[in-house]
């Protein structure tokens, strides 16, 4: 696991590691929160199957999706664009209208950025939100006894890119949750009105097994969830049926849903729009092999370290 | 100029294009600044030339010459970093290392990014810096009579580059100063402390005439210097005597010097520490086509806009 291996370094070789961790750093003494991600072509996109305006929406929703799950409100991002030489002016608008149009209905700005050239597409977008609330949120936050509550649906994005990768009959609503996924901006902001503790929260952007693993390792809690309980879009049952898939093997391991993935007390899911949240398990008790169980119709899958790297998502392993 | 038609596309798309402009933006709700710069191996550097430590010291101090010249006082990075699967552990180590006491030396925290897969390396680096002047800096706030003062030494960079990727022996200052370039941290607080005006202040990362232009073009005043009261190492002579080559060039359009130059009143130049800022020129009158005009012994030249789109540095033009 390449990417971990190089995290772990990099802990090692800054004198000052406090900041590395979450998906989003927040700055105490300017009371902000920033977070960074970079959208390489042919690793995590192909102009083969977006364009270049879901491109533009994706890159900046990404990032506005890290500070959902830091309760933060989206409020700048700067965008760094490196461009290989034989972009057209027309490629340029349609991104930039893509992001345009997502900041407009995030209300946030674009605040600058720059232009290089390079031989593959790189889009790098720094966002910028504001600290609002007086609890923080981390994956370590996970307690005895809480509910784990998610937004939306999952596998749709995992289950719409493998379509489009491998030029199947892909239904609308799996490929535009990959190409174009949903805001949280209103399901934070209820976490955020509902809270009166620290919580875990997180996004699913690597997939839900990811989530609930890496909570479950940096709080020393077992995870235990129903994986019958998780709400996906039927059509994905559909596309797999059709093309002999497992569908409970995408929403376990697909990535790219970006929805929220929170542990929370009891007493706090009982306020919460249950069209928005829904409850797919609980945090057990510690464990200092602490790990996530999925059990299926009275069958308990146990997710172990070794289960998870060999499943879990990875873009040095992937050979992309 | 495809950078320039790319910003001008950008500008036209955006609905809110007033954070657009000059190389680091104001975010006034926050009270910070910010800046992001992307460096591209083989468009930027070249791992021929340059080493792991060096690139990560580089990658940072650029985006620092972009706050120094905000006037902001530097904070925090995130490090977004594209790595080919060939890259070893020990190159993570070293880029990092660099990363890590470049921060040291600026006081300044890493607060996260991410990790990614590309065919090429990538660095994207976001820089936050605090306000802390009442009074703000923008090309366009040039005026009559202003001197224009600089930090350093300028063609030390270009030179250096154009030895190194030329395979010709080349000084170790002017190759020191291309892979190294000094921070400018105390010479900002030094015009920060002077200040009781708005003042017109760039980085020269593009070049002094590229900064001078860029001024005359945004304030609407044209800009006169003397080419040989402008500051150099004496091995830019030694290189380019022993190479057939013009030094003056690389004075006027060399790249990446990453000094400080800046555009400020008379009474503000006689309280600067003289050892740290010189004199090159003046402002002048106002002028509908304003430009630069570089004196050299009594001859003048003037740099028109013809003139500076030939020769400037364009990273979509030059082939790289």
């Amino acid at each position: 696991m390449k990417e971990l291996e190089f995290i772990d370094i990099i802990k090692k070789t800054l004198d000052n590691d406090t900041l590395i961790g979450d998906d989003c750093a927040y700055l105490k003494d300017l009371d902000i929160f920033v977070t960074h991600d970079t959208l390489v072509e042919d690793v995590h996109f192909s102009m083969n199957t977006t364009s270049p305006y879901l491109l533009g929406r994706k890159s900046v929703s990404v990032n506005i999706s890290d500070l959902c799950a830091a309760l933060a409100i989206p409020k700048y991002i700067t965008v760094s664009l490196s461009l290989p030489r034989y972009i057209p002016n027309s490629f340029v608008k349609e991104l930039y209208r893509g992001i345009n149009d997502i900041c407009k209905e995030a209300d946030i700005k674009t605040a600058g950025g720059d232009i290089t050239s390079s031989s593959k597409i790189v889009i790098s977008i720094c966002a910028i939100g504001k600290k609002t609330s007086e609890f923080i949120t981390s994956r370590k936050f996970a307690r005895i006894n809480d509910l784990i509550v998610v937004t939306g649906e999952f596998g749709s994005s995992g289950a719409g890119l493998y379509g489009l990768m491998n030029f199947l009959y892909t239904p609308e609503s799996l490929k535009n949750i990959h190409l174009n996924p949903k805001l949280r901006i209103k399901e934070a902001a209820e976490l955020r009105n509902n809270m009166t503790n620290n919580i875990a929260l997180m996004d699913t952007s690597d997939g839900l097994i990811d989530a609930l693993y890496k909570i479950s390792r940096a709080s020393g809690h077992n995870l235990k969830i129903d994986i019958n309980s998780v709400p996906f879009n039927t059509d994905l049952i559909e596309f797999c049926t059709h093309n002999n898939l497992n569908y409970k093997d995408f929403i376990k391991w697909g990535a790219e849903d970006y929805e929220l993935l929170a542990c929370i007390p009891e007493s706090m899911y009982k306020n919460l729009d249950k069209s928005k949240f829904k409850c797919i398990g609980s945090v057990q008790n510690k464990d200092t092999n602490s790990c996530v169980f999925i059990e299926d119709n009275g069958k308990i899958q146990k997710i172990t370290k070794d289960i998870f790297e060999q499943k879990s998502y990875n873009h040095f392993k992937e050979g992309k």
